[in-house]
């Protein structure tokens, strides 16, 4: 359904589509990620000091377990790729003694300046979407017609 | 580039794909905001105590001016209408004395209880990307090898 003019919808566009809440929350905390990962991964390098690999990030993103964002460690290096192909991180290839060898990362300067901007973006949406839910109705006075 | 393994990308990866500083600002805040737009929707809409049109949602999303998320008025029907589909919102059209008819949308109860469930994986993804930066380096032992 993707009418072009909100005057094609019928008047009650009540659903067969609907979710339930659960598969709801899983869609929001997806898109809520997908956003946030990068910030997240980006501030976890730039006060490591000292380059990280895929597992040692991952652990970092897990937190104490009770808040942590829940994504799977596969999902990381997409993420990271992206990273590096924009040129926020640097990474090199090192031989592991056992299994396959590891790829470290580290953030670049320009990876440091992403982060300064992402973080002022971040706290202002932040701040916007914490006080909606509080502030009372603005003057949401019509165009006059 | 989509290599499937980690051990295909090249030993610097230094990539001729970088973006200034201010693209990556708004592929950041666009990716941030398509998580929080339909939280901040429903918000609105819980609170407002009466049916609203998209003129009236957009002037309460648009905050004092200094914060708010920066979206086109055009940007909201089509996510609108997601909630609508998903049940979370139910909406009836009606006439204008001069234009087109106005679509009103309100919360329904699986709207709000929705809600509820995103306002907590809400609060608990802002305490941990908040913390993250904050937080001194936790045990990150590789696994034995």
């Amino acid at each position: 359904m993707k009418p072009t003019d909100i005057s094609d919808l019928p008047p009650d566009d009540v659903s067969a589509e609907s979710l339930d809440v659960e598969s709801l929350a899983r869609k929001f905390q997806k898109e809520l990620n997908s956003g946030l990962i990068s910030l997240v991964l980006l501030s976890v390098l730039a006060r490591a000091g000292e380059d990280l690999y895929g597992y040692q990030i991952a652990k970092r993103l897990q937190g104490d377990g009770n808040t942590g964002i829940p994504m799977k460690q596969g999902a990381l290096y997409p993420v990271l790729r992206t990273l590096s192909a924009h040129g926020l991180l640097a990474s090199r290839v090192v031989p592991s003694y056992a299994g396959p060898p590891r790829r470290y990362y580290k953030i670049t300067p320009a990876g440091r300046e992403a982060l300064l901007r992402w973080n002022t973006i971040w706290s202002s949406t932040r701040d916007f979407v914490d006080n909606v839910a509080a502030r009372t109705a603005p003057n949401t006075t019509p165009p006059t017609e």
